[in-house]
């Protein structure tokens, strides 16, 4: 909802949409781009000059050697408007404040001492006021990200197992709990949408987001929409088996690439007492072959899972990302051979980038929903 | 294109499809399906009675208790307009004609001697003209279904391996060779489109057309369109490997679902000097334990792999069908308990129709892609 307390006519929303996505950009680019006449996109933009959010930029180029006219391109103010992301787990909150472009400007987080819904809205609503400090009069959303069965339409989550949350009405409550509109949206598809608006998904038509971490996960954008699942369920890229032989799951299947390259079972497959994570890590790093092996089996059904992405959906480009990946030299050698090796001829052309994930890039994303929510509203 | 000359105003096509599709509707539905008015469902319908495709049913029913007019249901004219499918094989072309609805009308096939463009432009030719008949008045269209890599846009065949073709313009060539207006799509595809314009697809947004045979391909509707890869390639469930030790593959991997379940797989896996696909089915039928433990590891396979489906994409439907599906009674158990074992939590929930599949059913895909060129032109 915009101040003045309306919705904007669709061809305002398509605007704005790809003056934040893809602009500075010329109105006759934008006219082209949009199939609008001129017209109707100087009529469209009219109202988001007046409330702000939109300024014309300097003339600095023109058009063609014939044109007469410069072109005065439509730029997004960044600054017109903040928006709060919150990222709620098991432990901790992390929390960002972004601008109208999804930069973060600043960021803070607290410890979680207890996870009921109670204690976590108190502290959430602490967080919130710590961040808005100089942002606060200019901020009016909060984006929130929880891993875990969550319905963005109506802001409940279903259920979060690290929160051990079961049909937690959250929206409304935290709206209670922080006077802001609040938006709620599973984390991993709070992501995607960031990398959709303001990343490496710009302008693709189809797109997927792998999440490494305690889990294996995917957004998945199809023809410009984020896919849910006609059953609530979809980008479970973890369950997806790629060894029958291989080790159990906790889903009751075996062999899934959750089963083999998430954090937990990694740590299963050194096997060796009290050795963490990050001490596998450290072993592979300094040379410890098995337990370099054990990095080089899971980047290879990451890389096998990924080729089922590919081969099945076909998107335009894949990014690897998350917390697994802060051991980004161990794996992605073998994510690439394992996708070269199955992913079905073009399929292969499909471009992988692969990257660590900063922990705050999660409440990032849940700002980058909350900024979607508004100018597609 | 239409006999008038001319191409259909958007909110034409929007209703000529819904009554295809989901007709007999009255114009009240329809108006509030394509949230339309009633005026502009009424302008949408005249030319498209005035032409004869559509029709005005005898009113039956009053809208409800306070409506005063009794409620017309728009209605397909099925004889208005007559399509020819034609799937051309490596060695056989099977055709039909059907229908403005897809309905069969009759059918007739050809063994092809030869696979050269020329040889099967002839028999092409000569099988249209048998298929036509007393059709041929009131038939303009012909859909071709081959399979491989098509370009269904510009008609072009870029590589089909059965019938050793590479970039042939197909569609430029069989209206020279038989004076129809000619459409091309990979066969799948056109199966795929059968399914969700006269099938099982009918108003999901969401579908997928599994094929099992001599390959294992699979058909994608998300968001209410067909999934077509960025990279050109889509669908592509045989080349999901389920198991990194299994069989190789001819595409260089292991494990792949074609690898374990195509009929050739099958084959090789029984192992019994000239004992062909047709005779293993025979053997397994008459309780030959080892046979019938092929079968049973293929259907597995081919479950896991539709469970790779409903994880990423979430479909509401899978249909699996196929020549392979002869043999429906030895696939059948193991297909459902690969998806079971295998589908993430309410992804299991996604319906799965698994039944035969008539061979003239690719002719049908073929004719039911013209219709959807004719409509949506
Ligand atoms: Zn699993
Ligand atoms: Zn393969």
């Amino acid at each position: 909802m915009f101040p003045d307390g309306e919705a904007l006519a669709p061809a305002a929303t398509a605007v704005f949409t790809a003056v934040l996505t893809e602009g500075p950009i010329s109105r006759v680019a934008l006219a082209r781009r949009l199939n609008l006449s001129s017209a109707a996109v100087t009529k469209a933009a009219r109202p988001l000059i007046a409330m702000g959010y939109l300024e014309e930029q300097a003339a600095t180029e023109r058009t063609g050697p014939g044109a007469g006219r410069p072109a005065s391109p439509l730029a997004i103010r960044a600054d017109r408007e903040f928006f709060v992301g919150v990222k709620i787990t098991g432990d901790e909150l992390i929390g960002v404040v972004t601008d109208l472009r999804a930069e973060v400007r600043t960021s803070a987080h607290r410890r979680l001492t207890a996870t009921g819904i109670d204690d976590v809205l108190t502290q959430l609503g602490e967080l919130v006021n710590e961040l808005l400090g100089s942002f606060r009069p200019r901020t009016r959303h909060l984006g929130l990200a929880v891993s875990g069965d969550v319905d963005h339409a109506t802001g409940f989550v279903r259920y979060s197992p690290f929160l051990r949350w079961h049909d937690v009405a959250l929206r409304e409550l935290a709206e209670k709990a922080t006077g802001l509109t609040v938006t709620v949206e599973n984390d991993v598809k709070a992501l995607t949408t960031a990398e959709q608006w303001f990343g490496e998904g710009v302008g693709a038509d189809s797109f997927a987001l792998v999440t490494v971490g305690a889990g294996i996960g995917c957004g998945l954008i199809v023809g410009g929409r984020l896919v849910s699942g006609a059953h609530g369920v979809a980008g479970e890229i973890g369950h997806i088996s790629v060894d029958t032989n291989g080790p159990a799951c906790h889903c009751g299947s075996r062999g899934c690439v959750e089963a083999i390259a998430g954090a937990d079972a990694i740590v299963r497959a050194v096997g060796r007492p009290g050795v963490t994570f990050s001490q596998a890590v450290a072993l592979a790093r300094s040379g410890d072959a098995a337990v370099g092996a054990v990095f080089a089996r899971a980047g290879d059904a990451i890389g096998s899972g990924i080729a089922a992405v590919a081969n099945l959906v076909g998107p335009s480009r894949i990014v690897v990302s998350g917390e697994g990946l802060s051991a980004y030299d161990l794996f992605e050698p073998h994510i690439r051979a394992g996708f070269q090796r199955q992913a079905f001829g073009a399929a292969a052309d499909c471009s992988l980038s692969i990257r660590p994930l900063p922990f705050e890039e999660w409440a990032r994303g849940a700002a980058a929903v909350s900024i979607k929510a508004l100018v597609a509203s």
